[in-house]
């Protein structure tokens, strides 16, 4: 027998949809020049610390002195102690090395954690949302809670996202509190996406949720180098599980080994020794280069739709760009028009789930040449 | 809630058992040069075609002109186009691309093929067993039957590895035979893990499942590099679902196709690039010696400790020789012997089931050096 969950997806994924719509169009008009800003996916090269690293790790490779086979499933400690010492120490979080997990990227650790939890628990997840949080939550049989705020009813398990995929939005220590706070009162466990905890240029904004007091005994994070560094192809993230996070009465750090040891042989060593070499000073700085030119992308976007009369929001303190539609236009409707009056590619807000229509998310992943001809495109289209 | 299977896990796995064992031995006898034939890591090194296949895509990610972000969940076409014509036209098989997926390797595969299956299934594996198999399918709440041949009584699925691991067994066309027609008969799933074929050498061993007729209807097949070509710490692999293959009325391909893209975003191009270079002319070749060398300490190991008055099998198409204990000895006794007199890690046969009680697995994958001095230790203890 089948899991029969599999029956209660929705039939496809977004970006799915969403390709071969481009492809139609694509085909459709040969001569145009199509620019995306709708799929998240980066475009300026590796650091080249990262690239260094990594010939140095396929050199050590070839050798059988220096070669290596089978590393530890949790990940090298080379990197996480570059985890613990820059991602955490600097924010006042001691993390220990054996409460990180290494990973292959946080879309696996996000797809794989309800491996360790009950198919009764129930799931909020704060609408709009990343589709990966709710697909992987049907196919485990479990009932979805879609929330805009602090829900009032007891609630098992809470995604959060921040800056948050797809609104660009960011909480305040003050809101991310109230959060812990419910978990802690509730029992219930947080699950804490911040991919793009790099992208916050805000001082106040807290960069990970264990900055605020007592979330290590409610919430697991989950981190990525894939917009931090461009490692969308390279594959790598991590996940932090405390050892005082106990969830029905049982530590979740120990469960959540167990599974990666018993389904999961540990990241690509040459990817790991990539990862850490994010964490070298070259790397910090030239990681932090391509962050500014994404951010000023992001600037550039924001303010020209602005000054054209739209509304939009995000794009502060993360790379998407929440474009509200003009009145009476749908997610799609708003889609279409951009991809066939002005070859653009963005993502419907309603693909993100209901509370997303009558927007479009836009992202500040391009190379500045298609952003500032994208909102060229975009001024051209409104003045028609 | 947390998933209480985990509660049925054994309390841990045994690899770990073992290291830690080892880890106290090193620490009395700091002075003892320990040998592992233990653990089923590989020794030598990555093949020369892929050092240099894994330099030209780290150089790729460099440059925004050639850098690539987020493959295919299903991997890049021009590796499964090389798994297609190499791994299974050559003999026959004919499998089209969208029935292959890429992925970072055969554990997380047997991990998580679980998923698209239900919770009721009943589950045969055969004993003794790599204990994935049996901890994933706990993890689930599946019920496990410990089989020795095929069963009188309907299982949905089984779980099938040859070269077998851990006894080295292999099985013939007609063997195979038998278990493809009971799957057909009683509409049966089987996974087949065939992380080893590469160490086949008599020509009437079938390589692939789908050699034999009709198990593209009831089989998928897992497949791994980390043996063929030393990639364990490298992590690439692949599965093979039919298009054909229907169970419970359900096409697995699409669900299989569904779950990865929800919870796996692609093997790393790095790695792609390196596997694709296994396919190459000087690839084959690479791959080819470094497989002759290990078969070459396979052969060593199985005759010295067959002289010595030894009852072994295996080792003859698999890396993996499988050795009685004297009379009376149980497997973990054995270990301990060979651990404390002659300093050499092995794997208690009782550790992958009930009927390993009374052998322990050695693996081929030592250095030459190691294996003639592991067995030059034997023959003294013997001796003694």
């Amino acid at each position: 027998m089948i899991n029969k969950n599999y029956f209660n997806l929705q039939s496809s994924y977004l970006f799915s949809d969403i390709a071969k719509k481009v492809r139609a169009f694509k085909a459709e008009h040969p001569d145009k020049r199509v620019i995306s800003l709708g799929i998240g996916d980066v475009t300026q090269p590796l650091p080249q610390a990262c690239i260094e690293a990594m010939h140095r790790a396929v050199d050590e490779m070839a050798s059988s002195d220096t070669f290596r086979g089978y590393g530890p499933e949790q990940g090298y400690d080379f990197l996480r102690q570059a985890i613990a010492d820059n991602d955490y120490a600097p924010r006042g979080v001691k993390i220990e090395l054996d409460e990180i997990f290494v990973s292959d990227g946080a879309k696996s650790d996000c797809g794989n954690i309800g491996d360790i939890l009950s198919a009764d628990c129930s799931v909020g997840v704060i609408d709009p949302v990343y589709p990966v949080y709710v697909d992987s939550n049907v196919m485990a049989g479990r009932h979805i809670h879609l929330l805009t705020t602090v829900p009032q009813e007891h609630i098992d398990i809470i995604y959060l996202c921040y800056p948050n995929n797809p609104t660009g939005a960011v909480l305040t220590r003050q809101q991310l509190k109230a959060w812990v706070d419910y978990a802690l009162r509730e029992h219930s466990l947080i699950i804490y996406d911040s991919a793009y905890e790099a992208y916050i240029q805000h001082d106040d904004i807290p960069h990970t949720i264990f900055e605020v007091e007592g979330a290590k005994q409610c919430a697991i994070e989950l981190r990525s180098y894939s917009k931090t560094a461009g490692f969308t192809g390279t594959r790598c993230g991590y996940t932090v599980v405390p050892k005082e996070l106990v969830f029905d009465n049982t530590p979740l750090n120990q469960l959540w080994n167990r599974r990666q040891c018993t389904k999961f042989n540990g990241c690509s060593y040459i990817t790991q020794r990539g990862a850490e070499a994010i964490y070298s000073p070259e790397g910090k700085q030239q990681v932090k280069a391509t962050i500014t030119y994404y951010m000023e992308n992001a600037r550039l976007i924001r303010e020209a739709l602005s000054q054209m009369g739209y509304e939009v929001s995000g794009g502060e303190d993360a790379p998407y760009i929440w474009l509200k539609t003009p009145q009476g236009v749908t997610s799609w409707q708003m889609f279409d028009t951009l991809l066939h009056e002005a070859a653009l590619v963005t993502t419907p807000g309603v693909g993100f789930g209901p509370s997303g229509e009558g927007y479009v998310r836009l992202t500040a992943f391009g190379r500045r040449e298609d952003c500032l001809e994208a909102i060229e495109r975009c001024a051209q289209l409104k003045g028609e």
